[in-house]
């Protein structure tokens, strides 16, 4: 696979500068260009690189002046790294292994509905009365449970498991080990200290274009009809835990290992950093962005930024912490003033 | 599947005020109410519910005295919450499709003993000598090792990972990707700074009724002979990790993501929240109390409730967090006041 | 298997004290010993176990001089733990059920090249192009993608997923759960609040001598040609995650739940606790510790203690935090400071 610098920039509207007939096999960082290689300027703390890689493209911004000379042809975009990635799309459908067909021994229940072009893996189940989209890719050793209804184009990678009932949309990936439906974790308090598990009946529903990285568990609703609800577009990082009916808003990105505890909704475009605590019933607005670490016990409003363990404003938590860091100065400043006080003429 | 008010109320001990005869398909939360379901009012902060809901029939407390007009027929209990779980419990068994059988491919080794009425999914593993009792439920693409033995009535969920040895209880729930009896973490520092395995010989013990939620991970104990002991009735959320030689007392629930260290020992009926972390070794009391996101690193009696990271008494932290929230004034004020002494005639 | 306490102190280079014929059929813990057990006395502070045990057979330190009777045999060595350990190792090469051959069914894919003496569990899949080293053990429901590598003597348990391209070392044990190779989390946001996904199209490599913790998750690089990188004898406990394109240097160790967000570099013998949280793209030097739950957001020098979120120097954080327990008291002072001086006449 090889295309010209021109093919490349017709393909992202891109002015060429140099010599366009060079031709192009691989995409490399700009620091590690190599000849052959095409890079991307986006971030200027970098812009030395561009005077001495060995790539033979590199795409710049359309406003891009080399303040020195350069060998590199460049391609003018209005922006790089949104045209590198989508080189690096291309390049990764021309690249990946597009598995299709059945691989032997799997398993399909009864009733199922399975649209064209899917991959159903060596040892992957898919139970009865499940509805599977078109160009569905269902890796081995994944489990898709009875009723389950995937949309088109999803991946779902291997050891996924899907209980059953749960509605997962297209353009979707699950990474391996991720768990979609498991039980809420709803427990019934008795007299003697005991708990008695409160049935878990309702589903979970993942919107179109959602993530979810490796080893992240979502629980089922805890009422028949209930969904734990994914919106569009989401992204979960690995390891994240998302319990018993939790809504989570379009657009809103969580990193990995972050829990949130139940029937919490979260508004649309949030960002969470990694291993934030959420406590349950919390209703947490738009915009919302939470730092690494935090553990959120109140409502939130649109937009605010938090940080801490109980979170709170976080420039407020940022000044809290640094004095909190000459607490021990602090502490013996107020014994020296006490001592000075104490010395003091009574009045 | 219809039930009269009448029949329901006699199921629960009841006392039916209204027209009992109303027929009931469904159950459902009192803000969700619609004609032909059935509610409940157990939290008094949800009793305006009770004279707008569209429910047929509405479970509510033997005490219970409506303030205004209600229209929804009233089943009087002793415990509103409890009933309504019960006939949810009944619900549930009625309506999940109770798998059974065993469907291929699936693999039983040698010399296994497999009891009645039992359900073994596709792509699953049953090694030599395991002893698996009367309807207990394995999902696909679990893994059952050598010599395990499983008790009567419990439910291995797709995906389930059970090493060699291992005893799970009866009327125990597994849910997907949980792993039982990996190795402890356990490395012997060497003269060059590399490390060396310990092997790790023991076993783990999962007592009866126990709840282990998905992607949650149990390490086996060190020495031959010795178990990780989960006691009978524990709730574990998703993500938990329990490490070797771990025990857990009886009726102990613990949140999604915590995390418990070498040969800690926890009482019965200890309550821990998302994400704590408690250090190896250590003896936790019964009847504890932790907060979510805690960290323990020392040794609690039985009834404590502890806060923070390291953790203490949860009403001090509180106190200390709100002063920690000030500390720049405080800070401001201390500068003050230092300004004002240095201002003051020297004695 | 027996052997009598003159064979085993001969194994170890250990001097016999006492009745060296008597037969060792178990280890035990020195507490625990019974007739025809080997213990061992590293701890002093267990000495006194030493008196009372019923084992036939204790292995000391050369040094020990009884400071009572003692009827157990003794076997005097240079370092008594470590002689256990590689008695210990001994047992569990004898005692482990060697698995070898191939249950079916399993998968192999096409052009594979594969060792010898190896096993493959039933419901394991290995795909195209695989290379697969001697005596590795891949145990039932596990997923080596194509194009994967896996060096001798590496032990796959039950369900570990392996994506595609791939490269675990020799003498590995990768537990339950683990998944190797996961996308990174890269998303490029949009101009209407969304995200594109950035292809992840580099691979993981795990060096000779690793073991990762069951339900571990280690995310591939995100250039072609490049890796996440996890250095020679590296140990990962269980539900860690590593996002793409970190590197972790030799004989590092890690604890349960810590998570290392993207193109973070840590040193060489660096010793991470539990639940910490790394951000991304930052240098950690070798040999630093960080304590339980602490959370870092800057580069650190090699041999640097930790602790704290966001992390600082271990002991002044101990020392802040020890003011921290004060604070409401620290409050009071500087009220009643206040109020002095406000009594006090005015210059």
């Amino acid at each position: 696979m090889e295309f010209t610098i021109n093919q490349i920039a017709a393909m992202l509207n891109g002015e060429v500068l140099g010599d366009g007939t060079i031709k192009i096999n691989t995409l490399k960082k700009i620091q590690e260009g190599v000849p052959g290689s095409l890079s991307f300027l986006s971030n200027p703390k970098y812009e030395s690189f561009a005077y001495s890689t060995k790539a033979s493209g590199l795409i710049v911004n359309k406003d891009f002046k080399p303040s020195k000379k350069i060998k590199t042809t460049l391609i003018k975009v209005e922006d790089p790294y949104l045209s590198f990635t989508v080189l690096l799309e291309e390049y990764h459908r021309l690249v990946s292994f597009q598995k299709t067909g059945v691989e032997e021994p799997s398993y399909l229940g009864e009733n199922t509905k399975i649209g064209n072009n899917i991959y159903r893996g060596a040892f992957s189940y898919i139970g009865n009365e499940a509805t599977i989209g078109s160009n569905v890719k269902i890796y081995p050793n994944s489990y898709i449970g009875d009723g389950v209804s995937i949309g088109d184009n999803t991946i779902i990678h291997a050891g996924v498991k899907v209980y059953p009932g749960c509605k997962i949309g297209s353009q979707c990936v699950l990474h391996s080990g991720v768990v979609i439906g498991s039980d809420g974790f709803g427990f019934a308090p008795q007299k003697d200290g005991s708990y008695k598990p409160i049935p878990q009946l309702g589903k979970v529903m993942i919107s179109d274009f959602v993530h979810i990285g490796a080893n992240t568990t979502i629980d089922c609703a805890t009422m028949e009809g209930d969904f734990t609800i994914i919106g569009e577009g989401v992204k979960l990082d690995n390891l994240i835990q998302i319990a018993h009916n939790v809504k989570i808003g379009a657009h809103t990105v969580i990193a990995a290992q972050t829990g949130i505890a139940g029937s919490t909704s979260l508004g649309k475009y949030c960002i969470l950093g990694g291993q934030v605590g959420i406590a349950g019933h919390l209703e947490i607005g738009d915009n919302v962005g939470i730092g690494a670490q935090s553990g959120l016990g109140k409502n939130v409003e649109a937009g605010t930024k938090l940080f801490g363990s109980p979170a709170f404003d976080l420039r407020e938590y940022l000044s809290s912490y640094a004095v909190f860091k000459k607490l021990p100065d602090l502490n013996n400043r107020l014994k020296q003033l006490e001592e000075k006080i104490l010395n003091l003429p009574t009045v």
